[in-house]
């Protein structure tokens, strides 16, 4: 168990029941996934990360899936497990084809390789690239 | 300046200088960035590392736009300094738009931010997510 | 299981076992928890520790309950999942409330994401905050 | 120079500007930092960010200056230059104290280290801790 | 279970069956262990990965029990569990003594903790330590 | 500059300039490096932290040049620009040859690419690995 309990719609307090009924209608599913049900004990911190969520996620210049694609490398880097499971089903939800995950896993690794070189190196950023 | 200094054309041994080469080559350019110099002090981990980049980079299943930009996410997570700026400026070179910038920076933003949040709550992986 | 096995009181060396007596009086519990069974394998490690624990979470010019949460802001930081659970269940046993878990979270996930965002736009540092 | 370049009132797009005004309104200062004059190439994510950091920062169940050593502690784990610099000056705007400053040095360097152990010997969590 | 399945021996595809032969003989044990095993979805990445593994971690200008206790301390700081299980038990296999696991543990936490002061100070680099 | 101050033999208090003058008689240099001119605004956290490191990089199972190997690999893993430099400094004082330090990246690159790819498969624990 996590260092709070999950709540269910039962024990949530309406106004997390109510961020619990969006995500359902946005998501189309039934599923409140755990990470809503723990954040729902501060029902302002749900709504505050849902509403920003749905914004930020949203189609627009960059599609969906490459989006939940840049959520996975991002939480891979910071080693939130959590996060690495719930985006990684997400981008398969959204179309992420098994060649796609594997070469989503081969970029992440390269990426991590190369920032412990450049870090290792203390390499000097080269003017061309400054804005 | 750097842990080692960066090796000139001149300076640089015969097989880092024949990466140097290719860089030029396969990026039809004739900078050979910072990187690649601080690299060649080990010509076998030089050739190595370019090998592996021509690779993973080049186009797939992942457009190499959509790779520099879960390259740049990576770098921001883990905080590398230069990766962020090459990979930022190979990003816009292969084409990425102020608006597209801007939804990178808001989605690594917001899945830093969950990732602060799953992690302090240590929340369960819901079984759904599993494989 | 970790990458050691824990150490019962009958398992640990004198030394170790002299440092859990002091951890149980200092905290008036009879509970030892699990880092310090697992760091007991050395001794020597397991006292420096403990001794330095004592002194740096002691009242101060802060006092105990904000040093628990500033303990789970770095955890949770570095994705360190025994110590989230420890120090969450510390900061509580100081008094941390509902809200103020709700309030660490809140902060913790804002700074997750303007580290994200600062890091990836590389701003400079204004001059007016250098010492 | 950064990934993009700071802009200046004159540069900003109107809601960018507005943004700096009300940054000016509450802050009770004209100076308006580097962090948000790069992220000002975004109008909308400058305005989300402003708006919610003026909400978690806020005097609540935590006071500002707590909320600054966390910011800081958070800053420093993820290795966010910008961050560390913008918030120790914050918090020292907020009455931090040279000796605070040494403690809260002294718990982040604990948790750290504490981090690193527990990490290395994968300490299994005790049942006492979890919610 | 991870973010994709494991592969048996008979599941697996035979480029990766054949990696997986060529971890028995050069290790020469019959354990293929889990990380080959979610990796051969991705045969090229499984073979790209391994082949490297092989040339990083052999004898060179360092031991290879040394290799082993950089790895660890490496992966103990990005808080990757499985790496940490890992290459603890393949640096025990190579001659890790529990004294020398201590020391490891003991250089791991000075270096987080003086990392973090380190970094809250943003300390500047001394000119003699620039190459 | 840094967040506090760097503090001159003269600037420092009488118990931080005797914990320079141990740091001049125990590593035989006049130089007292920035890093500790910034811990000396806390001298007890200073003297604390420099007694800690005497004995911890003391020669003992790990020789001292491997220990600051391993410095050098958590330092680049946490991205501490200061800590990268100063222990690769330290390093090749204590004799690391170019053919090592190579090595020593080969490894970090390694194991930063293979802590991605284990933490975005989430890959089991092989039960073999559990102490």
């Amino acid at each position: 168990m996590g260092t709070v309990p999950l709540l269910s719609d039962e024990e949530a307090p309406p106004e997390a029941r109510a961020v619990f009924d969006d995500i359902r209608a946005v998501r189309g599913t039934d599923h409140v996934n755990n990470f809503w049900r723990a954040l729902a004990h501060d029902p302002a911190l749900l709504k505050a990360t849902w509403e920003r969520v749905k914004i930020v996620m949203a189609p627009g210049a960059l599609d969906p899936k490459v989006k939940e694609l840049l959520y996975v490398a991002v939480s891979v880097a910071n080693g939130c497990e959590y996060c690495v499971h719930s985006h990684t089903a997400a981008a398969k939800a959204k179309g992420m084809t098994p060649e796609q995950h594997g070469e989503l896993l081969a970029v992440i690794g390269m990426a991590m390789q190369t920032n412990g070189l450049a870090t290792a190196l203390q390499v000097e950023v080269d003017e061309v690239f400054r804005a």
